[in-house]
This record gives structure tokens, C-alpha cells and sequence, in this order.
């Protein structure tokens, strides 16, 4: 876990993530925002824009919390499609694609 | 310079790099091989399959030998598609698109 307060919203889902290539680089995403690798936006087929997921790399136990803005993957398998920022934290950048578990959050603030 | 010894073959190109995302993962690049994350294969719009090239990161010198294998990008002022894991040997991958210079090479054998 990077650290994070982090409260289940909804079912965890099962299947693979991939990530986005830099051809993306700048191009609109489905809500509207530019995208950015350095970003830690996701795209997800169904979920609203602007749910927070905690999203686990099965593989390594590595997990990362994101943003949906975008929609995809449209593989079959595929649950989630990653910025390369944090393919890079859940250590699957070279694996190209890694079995994970996405499951939508709600963030604690900064405890005050 | 990787430490391989390389003989320049052809003109050398300036523009811009990207990188693949690993939607492609598996997937037949143009030449009918599937593509790997951990290759060095690239896209060129032009080059021959099978030429060997210099991708030199303009902005940080860094540079890597690699085969095209694929054809593209096809987003004005790209001249090349990296796979991630020479987007990670050249440093870009946070940055995704770099200038970089592409040169046809002739690769040394290992000296005998």
C-alpha cells in the first residue's frame, strides 16, 4: 500500500491491467482531460469518472490508488488500463500486462 | 552508447519518440511477429523490417540499438515507437515523447 487511508466502496473486481503507450501523449481522454503519463489516471469501462480504485498487482502484492477518466481497455480480460506512472509503481512495466484486483475506494483526507 | 559497436549505414533522422503501451501486448506487429514489452523492436514508418538503428534521447544522450519491426506512428512529427523497455534504457518513459535521433547502423559482431 503506498501509505494511503483508504475505505471499500463498492465490489472488487478481478482481471488483467495494461497501460497506456505514449501515443496518448496529450490526446483527450473520455472525460475530457488531457492525458498525462506522469498522471494517475485509469481507464475502466464502466465505472463513473472521478471514482477512486485501489488497484493490486496479484502478481506482487503492489498496490496504487488512481482516478477512472477514461474508458477501456476494450481487450477481452482486461479490467483496467494504467498510466505508465503507475504500471512503473506496480512493477509491471516490462510484464506488460499483470492480473490484478480493482476495487473502487473512497481516500481519507490527510488525517488533521 | 550501450557499448555496441555500431557503423552508421544511412542518413540519420530528428523527431519526435513514443512509446507502445502494452495494449499491444501479444499482439502481430507488421512484420507478423508478436510484439513484446521486453523487446527492442520499434515502429518506422519507412525503414525495412529487420534494419538495425541507433535511437539516440536528445535530451539526455542516452541511446540504445534496436530492429524494426513494426510500421508507425502515425501522429504527425513522430518518427518512431519505442518499446518499453527502450523507453526505459533511454529515460523517457515518465516524460513519454522525446526528440531523439534515428540512425540505420551496421552492428559489429562480438570482436572474435
Amino acid at each position: 500500500m503506498d501509505g494511503q487511508w483508504v475505505r471499500p466502496l463498492g465490489e472488487q473486481q478481478l482481471g488483467d491491467a495494461s497501460y497506456y503507450g505514449s501515443e496518448f501523449n496529450g490526446r483527450r481522454m473520455a472525460n475530457g482531460r488531457r492525458f498525462d503519463p506522469r498522471s494517475t489516471s485509469v481507464a475502466h469501462r464502466t465505472l463513473p469518472f472521478g471514482t477512486k480504485v485501489l488497484v493490486t498487482n496479484l502478481g506482487n502484492g503492489r498496490s496504487a490508488t488512481a482516478t477512472v477518466e477514461d474508458r477501456g481497455p476494450f481487450v477481452r480480460g482486461r479490467i483496467i488500463d494504467l498510466s505508465p506512472r503507475l504500471a512503473e509503481h506496480l512493477g509491471m512495466l516490462m510484464q506488460g500486462v499483470a492480473p490484478v484486483e480493482v476495487t473502487p475506494v473512497e481516500l481519507a483526507e490527510a488525517p488533521n
